[in-house]
């Protein structure tokens, strides 16, 4: 049985067990949101899955971290140090989104490794052979889809990213279109480019059966892929973003049926006020599935510090109802990032997650700035460091400028929390 | 005249006519919100300002950089390096807050250097004093509260953050309070032990008269201090932060009998879910004048990163009517910022300007979106590196890893936009 089948039969497994007491909610309440597939637990029968998580309404909001080769950077160890540095930082899951190298042998190595969940996008790797074999990218067979999405669930990924939603009319909607930036998906673009060069509808959509199939078979939850998400301000919430969206409730319904977990990805760049509009039309459409969004990004004009942008659209994302972030890194736009670039993504992106909880009520979520807001009052800085979302840059700071008395370098002996407690309170 | 009477007389200012050019509106609306008080432009009789900044409704919202010494770090050479930092990557205001070495020479040098309008907070060269001659930080005469103010005055200094509504009654709700944090305003807790110690209303609201004639000789903005601004998610939007605000409006009609112009300032650590209603009452109780917000942070847990959390409150308070973001750096909270970290803070709110900017519907704003987006599309990546904000990190990381073809090292060959323009394009 699927997580799904399993929920719905009113069986507990093991990973609701773990979820719900990492969330701090009764099991049985976790159980039904999962059988409502309002909730997802996503893990692939062959994933050993050491912290799975739990996406969806009511949960605290997730974070995944893309890592992944590029050609010129295909190194196994360095894809193990981006791992590691997104763990470190507190990534809830991984996509691996490589284009270059032995991309099973990878798959296999990062998801042995792995703790968390692990996604993909099985048509990368249809592009990359045809690349690889001096090929047009889009020049690959129908069967190509099915296979390299079995490929990914014998490698043992949790949750695959399958764009089953580009379909001829959307790609009609397109052609005579406003758009400044057409596509700016990458497996957006190739299926459409397939679609085109064979003047065939989307075969993930024609082959729908088959990949619920094998999704059921290895229980993969699917994230149905956003090829038209707005890829600049000017671009966003357009009607061909809409139209794809709107086509998948009906794939969400057929999934349900198959017993197989969903999760609607969404855009993209989207500026602020449309943030709430997205998010609710995506719950809406998507009946109450969990949203995962890659930003957004609300301005076209922060490259270089693009997980700050993100941070910015991700947590109105989340409070409005966004469940598992997609990160960005400051090398978005411009480059591969590195591990250290992947640590400051999840960083920022965890910022934005907690932002996004303590907005949203969560109870452990309040109960931590509690907890922080003593550990000022009362100057305990270990236990601030302790509490921090990440500690390492502000405790290196703070040892570096130390002040001898309480407070910090910042006031000195003007520390308004010292100046309060020695003038100002009751004794 | 100052500015106020100027445009309340129906007359044209050499700095009106400089921000209507530079915010593309017309000259008599600007003249008009200004003579509303609902645009202040900052500019003290003796600074002779290049680059004066409207603030308020209907502008593009604007960013101040706090730099200064504390003890152990007063080198003038820091402080104008600082100033170098936040100039470079946009700051709209500096404000000068040390509080170690020679307060009003280094105020002086950089006002003169300074061709963006410069902040003080008078009160803290008391408490430097008081300390300095080894009594209590809150050990000083109530005249001192005045010649302080016109000591600013005297030094150029464009707008002044008086905590003019910590009243007696403020106080006494503070003493019954559930706050965990009292008082992290530095001002704030100053005069609220001044207040104790000496059991006596507020001297700035005692001689508010005198402070305005100060204020009309030099033309001063007057900033209305928070002193009760709340320090911890905890403390959000409680009855001593909104009795000291609803205290504003008197004050801000006294100012506006008297020519001056007026901010109020504003919080500090806010939920995401409070920062509309925070931003909203502010523009109501203070009659639409502008607001000077330091943060809002909505999560506490972000220390390292507060440049960060900031920037996610800072947007969102700025999309709902919030015209001015005092940023707030990496090291906030842990210790003195250095050149870098005042950087790293201006972009970090820049970017939340910006991103306000385009939320707000800005015709500016949303023309440089449209044009980066244009630039992506066509792969003009020096266009792109002109049209974003600061762009040194990203064209660095660019050209590191420079992909030969179209495109960058991310996607390599497969490039969504170029293989959209190969293969899903018409022709």
């Amino acid at each position: 049985m699927t997580q799904l089948e399993s929920a719905r039969a009113g069986l507990i497994t093991k990973e609701m067990k773990y979820c719900a007491e990492f969330e701090g909610i009764e099991l049985e309440k976790l159980r039904k949101l999962v059988a409502e597939g309002k909730v997802v637990i996503p893990r692939n029968k062959l994933h050993n899955l050491k912290r799975p998580a739990a996406i969806g309404e009511q949960m605290t909001v997730k974070v995944n971290a893309n890592i992944g080769t590029s050609v010129g950077y295909s190194s196994l160890k360095e894809e193990l140090e981006k791992l590691e540095a997104a763990l470190n930082t507190g990534a809830d899951a991984v996509m691996v989104l490589s284009t270059w190298g032995n991309l099973s042998e990878m798959r296999k190595e990062i998801v042995k490794r792995s703790p968390v969940p692990v996604g993909s996008v099985p048509i990368y790797d249809s592009a990359v052979k045809a690349y690889t074999e001096k090929r047009n990218v889009v020049d690959f067979s129908e069967k190509d889809f099915i296979n390299m999405v079995l490929q990914h669930a014998e490698d043992g990924i949790d949750f695959m990213t399958i764009h089953v939603g580009i379909t001829k009319r959307v790609l009609e909607k397109l052609k005579n279109s406003r758009r400044i930036l057409k596509i700016v998906s990458r497996g957006g673009s190739i299926i459409a480019g397939w679609m085109i060069k064979n003047n065939k509808e989307n075969p993930f959509y024609e082959h729908f059966d088959e990949i619920l199939q094998i999704a059921r078979e290895y229980d993969i939850t699917l994230s149905l892929g956003d090829g038209m998400r707005p890829g600049a301000i000017a671009d966003s919430t357009d009607p061909q973003q809409l139209e794809e969206l709107f086509f998948m409730q009906e794939l969400v319904l057929k999934a349900y049926d198959a017993g197989i977990q969903v999760m609607l990805e969404g855009p993209g760049h989207v500026p602020l006020n449309e943030i709430e509009l997205n998010v609710k039309l995506m719950k809406k459409i998507g009946l109450g599935r969990p949203i995962f969004l890659l930003g957004p990004l609300p301005t076209d004009r922060g490259v270089g510090y693009d997980h700050i942008v993100s941070a910015i659209g991700g947590a109105l994302a989340g409070y409005y109802g966004c469940d598992f972030l997609c990160y960005v890194t400051p090398a978005e736009h411009v480059g591969l990032p590195d591990a250290e670039e992947v640590k400051e993504g999840v960083i920022a992106a965890r910022i934005a997650a907690i932002v996004a909880d303590v907005a949203r009520g969560n109870q452990r979520a309040m109960k931590l700035e509690e907890e922080m807001a003593r550990a000022r009052r009362d100057f305990d800085w270990d236990k601030m460091f302790k509490l921090a979302i990440h500690a390492e840059r502000a405790q290196k700071k703070f040892e570096k400028m130390k002040y001898t008395e309480d407070g910090c370098s910042m006031c000195g002996p003007f520390c308004a929390i010292k100046i309060t407690k020695d003038f100002a309170e009751e004794k």
